[in-house]
């Protein structure tokens, strides 16, 4: 069994590994931590875990020591200080917070305002999205396990992109996400009465994942790719949709594109490319670790619109840190995520 | 007071009519009429109106007689006798239904596979959307009350369009609308338990209110414009944002953005542009008339990203329908509309 | 026009009296308060009255100086000061807490632990349910509007008891009330993830809500009525339904019971005496100040049920406040109030 | 690994048997029927379940010759053939509907108007209610699986019943469920703008489960148990919540209480009870095979206040038919049900 430590398990995130793993039958959580809630237990927070998880928050000294694979769901900044401490003492870390995801320290200055301490660490961070980068994370020590948004973006995109059928410049990713993607912090915009039934976008082209997408676009294009990113808040718990717009470089049949999609995608179990006519939608992934895909033409303007959804707190977090932790330990990548998403 | 009659009644396009007619001081309903309900009550159907409108369905031809505006809300095909029917009995006509929209009868054939019966109705009926057109609509005789989406869309890009600043192709309009846009008729998909959590785009890229947008679009434009146009189905009652993205033509400041749209939109009540940072919002305008607009520039992108949020079934169907009526009747345009949107 | 001053007017309760008085035809607002907002506009806090009003708040001695009727949203133990204010400079007091509605200042300390500093005020203050204390109403100058719950219940009891058909023990008040009803302030357990999708009791049998009951049954009943009282907090925004169960003291059919409910709220326009078959439901008076009322006979128990369903905001609330207003100024009592329910 | 067959697949009961056994680790589904969808996909009537499960829906007959056990999810009055057949073949029969669950042929003749064409299975058939009846589980052909509101109440209303503490005259359970309940079929007032943001009761004190509770509470009673039972519709898609009110026999300290609860479920896996101050919510036992209950006092009524909520589809449907498939078969009875209720 793997001896599984989780630091700030009473965020969202946190409590999502909590449950993933708690059923994961080759991994056993040994030690959880919260700044919060430290010395409570992690079913007086979420009281669903009640009987089944009751275990008590320590602190990220303790979690570290008594672990051999540390996932950490912080708020950047708090990251790199405890990276070290799990490099130094030859653990495993996989960081569900933003201070490893981005290659370019200038980009990290700009969009988070903050530096980059240990850079070695940063170098042989490797960023955990494994339909692409599965080779890189065997063998890593240190995950950068992408954002909600950013990986439902770019699974959406980078076939199309990799095959050099859409343009670098010009394309738009709208996406909307279920409310868990704000934390379980407080805030009247979240408060229950002025959320339900309402809807708008927030931090419109101005989003930090922004240069994360960009990123993982750009290492399938032969040139720089910039986007426009603007998410929206749904009024559901779960789940990102990302509807994606790319110009076409040319003419293309619908049976061109996805054969490019099918071929790209070959033996991902977590990747469902959806028949014609069909729609991706969040109601079919919550809950699970699957990212179901989309695609559309629009012969009139010359456009490939291709949609992904999938569950923002699994396959966009805890779901896709375990899926990590399975590669780099050796583990069948669907172990402990093989989920039958609810019907309803 | 005005006589009105509604066709169609029971219908929620219909029903929201008479919720908004019925407070409305200088008009009154005669008659009602509905095919699925004749003879019964329309508080039979739509409890919430119990003691407030108890009126009995009739068919649709002792309303038109009763009547001296008649409003249809019908499904396309069906309102060309009824436009017929009423202009030749002198009764002002205005169709919430798709049939005389579209000034191209090659559009109409090609995206609802319908003919124009009557070409000279068809030629004398005016697109009822008054913050551009409302000089024409004083004399109407037919009015065509504009889609939802239709509405939406184009109150968000029309002043950029106007005045040159964005580009007439590669337009794309996100738009995404609460469920009674779907209407009363029973489908699995507005089953309860299979909408609710869930998000999904929908006819995408072929939705017929595809060439409306443009039609209204083009009206401003120097070229034929072309839209990319994805509409999605949100877990809400009411309401449609539409996030709209158009290349920028040459560079812009915010505030010469703001000053467009303010000059554009001048002295109109019901368009409220917010202010910079603020974000439009469905929450907002449900169950008002209002329609609120938030301006934003993507600078990196060189794009401009103007969001427009409005209740799908007041701004989008029956409250513009009766600002229509306003407009016509000479009376003040916001009679009957000065609803404040409820804070939650 | 009746000048309005509203205390506390950023909470959800004064929010929803903005709101209602901006459209009343006889009354205007000419000052509003706040503690947290003083200073800035209401439409920066609720951005659905951007255009329609944005008065700043100003502090409370203001609104009482400014104003001929003051209605205070505040938390209980702020009322009473600001009632002895408003007395002695001959103002109309209409207070939306909790302060004044228990007669027994024994109860007071009980439930609510303070203490009742101007006695006289308590004495002259009437309780403003004006279904059944219109009369004391008309010359009131301190007015305990009921809170929300309190409205409810005992407008589905009433009738019965006043007619002796049910016990004075062993009712139950079932309540389920909309997450309005706690509030604008933050909490975890109205964060929209957490409530979302759930369900659940809360002050089991220990509500402060239960002695005004009490009150208010007992009046009508020859002997001190029990009850036992359970809220419940639904996932919607607005309203309560109360599910209420009575032993019945002796065999009745269902044409007597609602003839004895027809007597009773014979020419009440707010009440709504649903036709046997149907059932009060909140979706049906949302946004409005109509109580919808659906009679049972559970015959092989011989028990009463009798549900009754409000806006918790309005005639839970705001909108009785206005009711009361409108009693004490002579008006028609509908004045400003006759809003139909949208039916979605 | 135990043959499953399903019948009745595409409703949500047997939807939810799909989902649950898909992963159960000793048994397989090996064929599934539908007569809605025969010639299907499962997979294409939910969208879920692509490429996990595509069975195709097969008859009844297939269905019954293929496995070992057999789940059937039918409307009442279809089982009794099906469960002949099966008893003939020497299968094990689960029927989660109600054919089989009044032991009473005169209840069953009053409250479903039908038949019992086998008497000698309704003889045999065991009520599946684990918690209460596991011994006689043991050795069952025929397993009468409760219904969602029959497992809930008398969860959290027996073993107070049988400590003889409470009255078997003037219980009232006040039950909430959630849309799943009302099934698949499309009806107006599951039409999601009908019934979001609405509540309300249905049914009340004449709904089928009625007989069925009293049953079973009366096998804990030495005399009949009468109810009042009202059932209400919650607008969220999973979970019951059974508040249930019992007049006290004598007094009794919460201590006192809280012991007879825990000695009667101790060692019951799938009963939570939850801490004093702690309320059961729908929340928190979602997606899973748990009950959560709460207990209260109200000393001034002398009243027992018992709260229990369920997943309807799960503990009050399909997971509580695979626990009694294991007990029959041998297995632990948690297998393939220890499921960890998600946070949010």
């Amino acid at each position: 069994m793997i001896k599984v430590g989780i630091i700030g398990a009473t965020g969202y995130a946190g409590a999502e590994l909590v449950r993933l793993i708690t059923t994961h039958p080759q991994a056993e959580i040994v030690a959880i931590s919260s700044v919060s809630f430290e010395g409570q237990k992690i079913s007086d927070v979420y009281r669903s875990y009640v009987n089944i998880n009751e275990m008590i928050c320590e602190n990220a000294d303790d979690v570290v020591e008594k672990a051999e694979v540390i996932f950490a769901a912080l708020p950047h900044g708090l990251s790199q200080e405890l990276a070290k401490k799990c490099y130094d003492n030859d653990k495993v870390f996989i960081d569900l917070g933003a201070d490893f995801r981005l290659k370019s320290e200038e980009e990290y200055k700009e969009w988070y305002k903050g530096e980059y301490v240990h850079k070695e660490l940063h170098d042989m961070a490797v960023y955990g999205l494994p339909e692409f980068y599965r080779d890189k994370i065997k063998g890593a020590k240190i995950i950068a396990n992408p954002g909600c948004y950013t990986t439902c973006s770019p699974l959406a995109l980078v076939p199309a992109l990799n095959a050099g059928v859409i343009d670098t410049k010009g394309i738009i990713c709208d996406c909307k996400s279920g409310v868990t993607g704000a934390g379980r912090s407080l805030s009247q915009g979240n408060h229950y009465p002025e959320l339900n039934e309402g809807f708008h976008p927030y931090k419109v082209a101005c989003h930090r994942h922004t240069p994360e997408i960009e990123q993982t676009l750009t290492s399938f294009a032969d040139e720089k790719v910039t986007i426009t990113f603007v998410p929206h808040l749904l009024p559901v718990n779960r789940g990102i949709l990302a509807t994606c717009y790319a110009p076409l470089k040319k003419d293309i049949t619908m049976e061109e594109l996805r054969k490019i999609y099918q071929d790209f995608y070959k033996g991902e179990y977590f990747i469902r490319l959806l028949d014609d006519g069909q729609v991706a939608d969040i109601h079919n992934v919550k809950y699970s670790n699957f990212c179901d895909i989309s695609l559309h033409l629009d012969k009139r303007a010359n456009l490939l619109v291709a949609v992904a959804a999938i569950d923002n707190m699994v396959k966009g977090a805890a779901g896709q840190a375990i899926q990590n932790m399975n590669i780099i330990f050796g583990l069948d990548e669907k172990t402990g995520l093989e989920i039958v998403p609810p019907a309803f």
